[in-house]
């Protein structure tokens, strides 16, 4: 049997040992081909670039560095560097959790986004990394190998990606499928003075406030369970579009 | 009474004229303060920066020019330049439409995301401009009058924003609530060499292709509607969270 080709990219960059973790467990499942970001593009979102021209270097076997953002990497692997369509898109693993509406701002889960859109089951992992604990992307390496034989397998319901958060506890207790918590937002840009006199203003935001019970992201990853979000690309709130639909403007 | 503030934003960048015409028209419903990208920052999603610091410029009346992206513009706007809470935001009026899955990598619909994050009434408002015509933001500067009205009165769905595109045609037939149409995607890299003989891509994707039949974003614009959608911020797929549910991975 043809073993399928898997394309594995990050927004922490190609030299991220996140990646190297991943795409290493991955050869497991199928043939890897990396394309990621030259450098960091974290929270870089789902942007796309449009007005500059892209580099792409291979730096090693199957193993390709763009000047861009993540999803410009499987924009362009798709449409470009890959001989051949992959069977998944991995993204990931990120240093850092994409939990409830960061996703939104999240390179990581973006690159995931950009392979559903062309119609590749797509998977975003992260790792939740607790505090000054240090990374251990293993535990998230070897599930993620499970999780993409499973959705090589079984596929993935349509316009939907599956982000997928682990604890960085030391015995994680097993996966949960859960809907995206809310954080909580509180002022957290720190004003200064540059050495010059002039004013800047620097964006904070890494408390990790939250709400959302039993059956959210931030909850279950909070007690030590993985956690597995399906996300739909498909942004419509259909039931205002019902509500919606009587008004007069 | 108090005018309500409505704080306005764009991501073509502080001199664009759908940014004053957007900017003009609201000053009939409330205080109006701008703060918006200093250059275009057309597809920069729903990118926050958060690896630099950020200058604010102020370059007028009410008006501040950021070195950032949309989201960075909002995010700085509500927590730190606005004295005072905002009653409103309206993005736009962008040159050209954002419809489907475009949003994902619109900057004007991202600074409405993150005035919905930030729990303030939000509105998008783009111009579907139709090929070579010239463009005319009087239509959709007049209809933002009216929607912004109706949201400053009525609110909106909790973690929904409205995404609004107005056709540029001559005579508007009026508006429709919409769900999210699906662009189709074709290969639409470039690939060339420069003139020091190294190959270079460049990501297209112009083409005005789509599927969605009646109710969709794309199916109104291009029957002379305007068009509203409800956008979720929740990108939970609920549907799929109950299919998923009985997985084994």
């Amino acid at each position: 049997m043809k073993r399928p080709m898997i394309l594995v990219s990050n927004d922490d960059g190609i030299t991220a040992p996140g990646l190297s973790a991943l795409a290493g467990a991955l050869r497991r499942v199928g043939k890897v081909c990396v394309v990621a970001p030259d450098r960091e593009r974290s929270a870089a979102s789902h942007s796309l670039t449009l007005h500059k021209p892209l580099r792409v270097e291979k730096v090693g076997i199957n193993m390709y560095a763009v000047d861009g953002t993540p999803t410009d990497c499987i924009n362009l692997a798709i449409n470009s560097i890959l001989t051949g369509r992959p069977a998944l898109v991995v993204s990931g693993i990120n240093n850092g959790a994409n939990l409830g509406d960061d996703v939104t701002y999240s390179g990581t889960v973006s690159a995931a986004m950009e392979g559903t859109l062309m119609s590749v089951p797509s998977i975003a992992v992260s790792l939740a990394v607790n505090g000054g604990r240090r990374m251990n992307f293993n535990e998230a390496a070897a599930f993620s190998v499970r999780l993409a034989r499973y959705v090589l397998k079984k596929g993935l319901p349509r316009d939907t990606l599956l982000n997928v958060n682990v604890p960085s506890t030391k015995r994680i207790k097993g996966y949960r499928i859960t809907s995206l918590g809310k954080r909580v937002y509180s002022d957290a840009i720190v004003e200064k003075v540059d050495p010059r006199g002039k004013r800047y203003y620097w964006i904070g935001g890494n408390e990790l406030e939250w709400e959302g019970g039993k059956g959210t992201d931030f909850h279950a990853v909070s007690r030590g369970y993985i956690s597995i979000t399906p996300i739909h690309l498909d942004l419509t709130n259909y039931d205002s579009l019902k509500e919606l639909s009587g008004i007069t403007v």
